[in-house]
């Protein structure tokens, strides 16, 4: 059986209908009993041989001679087609997302459809929207979520990812008090008297230990976690740039404020001034995100031994008690576009250690869109 | 007991060349009985409540005026003594890296030596030089190779990282013929009938495959794969920019041969310059190690999957019986310098996937010198 090349789509007739359509899923109905189907679903009839030929102006070409084709024709068919004819191996059927075949949508970015396991397309809602990648394509983060990436890498291998809104159900209760009093120590503040349960409820900082140490209660803090304090008016820190640096930090040790105390507001611009030269803009960007964490009281610590900005815990009651934490969070500008090399590392890191990989895409006002991207196994 | 600070050193009396040098391997001795302390020395046996103020200028510090007044006086001293007091309580002896304390060396990047377990500083070579890291500095990679990098987070949690010059042991057997005939599409070259074993054994491209597929022994190659075989005169390919684009694929796919058949010098320029079209610079660096590593007998095949520029095999008989994949490859340039939080990821996922961490440093003019990185668990 051959089919015809009319306009970018190929024409068969015969028993295809029923043969091609009705029982395999293939093409769109045309007129009378023929169907028309798409380059990737002539090329996967050629492919298994199930049509001998597509004719182009006369010429007959074999499966070798149509890709070659489409591939002139269409720089993106030959990924197009590898997503196609393997979603096709493992059983599902999936149409192109494309204007008059089943399951078509509006998204400008769907390269195929994929109808849920069992049914035909167009029979109901895709299961999966895919939008096919090159390795070295750059992908725009912006409402992604709900969208299936099939990224084609150099060696013409697929991987899957799901894209979805991440729910945050936290539950951590601890409330820091009003009154914590830090130095500002090269790019950490140092709280020499930390209240009770800052860091062991509330999981704030880190304490400086040293075995048989005779300083209780001394807990280091990151400038994020400082600066997330000092805005909600927690933390104060005298200002650490006078020329009298160790006394007034033996002042602050010593739990004694002073007349010249700044406020927390002082404190929080110090410690953004601070944060921005060690980090640049990033800087206000991952504090937006940290605050909108913990506002939804979850619990973010750094994720710097994941490469993430942050790792996540949805409930801390002690730190003694600490559950394995649930996310990596990635702070991304508002327009970021994926590398999928780095995506890919980022997802299956993630994988790996059982968490989920979470990207905060934040704008210049703070405002925060959230992306969960996990592997898909078809 | 109490220390005097002078010229940046500690210096102690009373029985404290007994008590902190002989005994615990803290300072170097000075004139009589005293013995000098660096800062962090110092510092840590303030923290530890072993001495009780050092005397500045007539000023008795405690461990928090100490600390600040060192951090004011060396910036990189809070991270230095972190790793100092880190390290001390996991037991080990170790000095600054400094002339005239025990252990030191000429390497200027080297903050701390290590004295080998159950031995004292000095008494030996080092078990460790360690470089001192904040999460925010980055590294340069050239000349790492026997460092251990401490670094230290914003949160300041430590990990160290292990360096060493990796040996190639493979032991891949098949070399390919010099006849094969490719088709560039789009950027892959596909091999409309492969050699016997190409794949199989060589591990070579991916077959293109389809179920109950009648397309026997197609292969695609990478860019790179391609690029690779055809420098060493074993694939050629027609010019896939001439117009005629499907007849040719027609032609190759038959196997014939036509007089116009462009050589493997041709054929490489052509793939190289569509590989740097869709990589830069960046194409001819990969294919260096592509090329270095088939040399030593090791497969290359895309790391996509985690990040990385190649997994490598060392020793493939068949792909059937395939075994894992023991390193990733990054290729970076030769004046590369790490991010610690990218190095870091990669250190983890490839430890999570149990590979190691291969950087290639690749020079301009080809040249490789190779690097592993390791998370060490002191």
């Amino acid at each position: 059986m051959n089919g015809v090349l009319r306009d970018g789509a190929v024409t068969v007739g015969g028993n295809a209908r029923q043969q091609f359509h009705d029982a395999r899923g293939y093409g769109t109905p045309a007129d009378g009993d023929e169907i028309r189907l798409a380059r990737v679903e002539a090329a996967h009839l050629l492919l298994r041989g199930d049509i001998d030929a597509v004719v182009d102006n006369g010429d007959g070409l074999d499966f070798a001679a149509f890709f070659a084709a489409s591939a002139a024709a269409d720089e993106r068919f030959p990924l197009r087609f590898l997503v196609y004819a393997d979603l096709r191996d493992r059983g599902f059927y999936l149409s192109p997302a494309r204007e008059g075949w089943p399951g078509a949508t509006d998204d400008e970015r769907t390269d195929l459809t994929v109808a849920p396991r069992g049914t035909k397309p167009g029979a109901g809602e895709p299961a999966h929207r895919v939008v096919v990648v090159g390795e070295r394509e750059s992908i725009p983060a912006a409402d992604l979520a709900g969208l299936t990436l099939a990224v084609v890498d150099e060696e013409s291998e697929i991987s899957y990812l799901d894209t979805s809104e991440p729910a945050f159900d936290g539950g951590t209760s601890y409330s820091p008090p009003a009154d914590i009093t830090g130095a500002l120590i090269g790019d950490r503040v140092v709280v020499w008297d930390a209240p009770d349960g800052f860091h062991e409820r509330g999981f704030y900082g880190q304490p400086l230990e040293a075995r048989e140490a005779t300083l209780d209660g001394v807990v280091q803090l990151s400038l994020i976690e400082a600066a997330a304090l000092a805005a909600e008016g927690q933390l104060v820190v005298p200002d650490a740039d006078d020329d009298s640096g160790h006394e007034e930090a033996t002042l602050t040790a010593t739990g004694v404020a002073g007349e010249m105390m700044p406020d927390s507001q002082a404190t929080y611009t110090t410690i953004r001034e601070r944060g921005r030269e060690v980090d640049g803009e990033r800087f206000d960007r991952r504090l937006a995100v940290y605050r909108a964490l913990r506002d939804r009281q979850v619990v973010p610590k750094t994720g710097y031994k994941f490469g993430a900005d942050f790792r996540t815990y949805n409930t801390v009651e002690s730190v003694e008690a600490l559950p394995h934490s649930e996310r990596l969070v990635r702070v991304v500008a508002a327009d970021h576009t994926f590398d999928p090399r780095d995506l890919s590392l980022d997802v299956r890191l993630a994988g790996g250690v059982r968490k989920r990989m979470v990207f905060a895409l934040t704008g210049a006002n703070g405002e925060i869109d959230w992306l969960a991207v996990s592997r898909l196994t078809p």
